[in-house]
């Protein structure tokens, strides 16, 4: 596993568990001591029906690293891959910082944000990423409702030609060599506009395919390789049930 | 203090220090134990000569909240305020769920990024945070390179006029009723320009002051209300002695 780059790890995951889940461990616990042990209970119910976790603020603040690290390992254990979902959109120093606390616990790969730009900006984080064959993922299209303001922009390119930006950050993420990228799986003229710009090059994260109202079979034939959920598997009554649904109807 | 706005706040402490440094506690220590004494002795030895502090991931990812809050107590009894600087650009469900964190951890203000949009985005964490006489702090334009890959950007407006994406983001932040803007001390140009069309509406904060090559008198001559300063200072033989000045030059 350790010689493959994150692109062929997730890719492995999936086909080993024959889903195309990426689990969104949104868990809050005023407890702290809880809060990890829900976390790890939950991954050792679900583990064998998803292919990845992705972990954010929920868990990132509250815990230290050593907790962190439980969570990590044992999805390792469980041979899933760890996504790190900071939005990163810091200078290069930061930037570098966050990557290296993520990569000594062990995560297989980070969401930025192209907006920041590169220079001074997600290059030096991308490069030592990428050496120590991690992923990055840059957002395109969120899948909130506000995020037409942003990633649907109409901008002028540096030949005057007009773009939407999420267009701009399509050649970022190919020219920047990222391994994949975040459309909302909430607009799907969108996602299928991308994905045919995007296919074999670029693997394809779509979040909203839950609670944000979104549709995990119609996502993944608009294009998505892999569909984000948190809330309605976590908060069901009978989660392996949802998530082996969901397999079923979406990994083929 | 706590009748206060953050407005209020830290033109109350900027005055009571003669000061207008953020000081950026941006330290590194593997040891987790010397990470949290090495930050309390730099507070310590600078609060009298600075307005307020800003910690980033640099603390918040290896520290748990209970060591954050000795951080953000001991400023609070030194008169200073404290920014969370995690520009923040999320979904509104995980804003809320950060911000909670942090307002719990008596942090006074937070910095995010409007690229995130309103609905469904910041606006439920803006609400919050000023119901709670917290501050919030919107990214205009960065101070790194790659800042102008899109701060920069040509965009064509709902009326078809072409902007600057960071118009676009002075007018979001004016409409959200933000307390303050980050503007970059890099580009004395752009701070000038932003400076007139907010001055006495929004408090601005420059970075880039120093390591990255700003200079904290221009920026203020160019209408930076705040010059945030971490290596600069941090890395300093005599950080009072460069406080001091930078101090004298600037508080008028």
């Amino acid at each position: 596993m350790k010689e493959q780059n994150f692109v062929d790890r997730i890719q492995t995951s999936m086909r080993k568990h024959s889903s195309r889940i990426v689990l969104a461990l949104d868990v809050v616990d005023d407890e702290k001591s809880k809060l990890l042990e829900r976390v790890l209970s939950i991954m050792r119910r679900l583990s064998p029906y998803i292919a990845t976790v992705k972990l954010n603020y929920h868990l990132l603040l509250p815990l230290n690293f050593k907790e962190i690290k439980k969570i990590v390992n044992l999805a390792h254990d469980h041979d899933l891959q760890v996504i790190a979902d900071l939005k990163l959109n810091d200078i290069a120093s930061t930037n570098l910082i966050v990557s290296d606390y993520l990569w000594r616990a062990d995560f297989d790969a980070v969401i930025a944000n192209p907006f920041v730009g590169y220079e001074g900006g997600l290059e030096p984080m991308i490069k030592r990423a990428h050496e120590m064959r991690k992923g990055v993922i840059l957002l395109v299209y969120m899948s909130h409702k506000g995020a037409r303001e942003g990633y649907d922009l109409t901008i002028l390119n540096e030949y005057d030609e007009k773009k939407k930006l999420y267009e701009l950050f399509i050649q970022k993420a190919k020219r920047w060599h990222a391994d994949g990228i975040v459309v909302g799986g909430t607009n799907l003229r969108i996602l299928s506009s991308i994905s045919s710009r995007t296919k074999g090059k670029l693997l394809i994260f779509s979040p909203g395919v839950g609670a944000q109202g979104g549709n995990a079979v119609k996502a993944v034939r608009s294009g998505a390789d892999f569909i984000v959920i948190g809330r309605s598997i976590l908060f069901s009554e009978d989660s392996v049930s949802v998530a082996v649904k969901i397999n079923k109807d979406t990994f083929y």
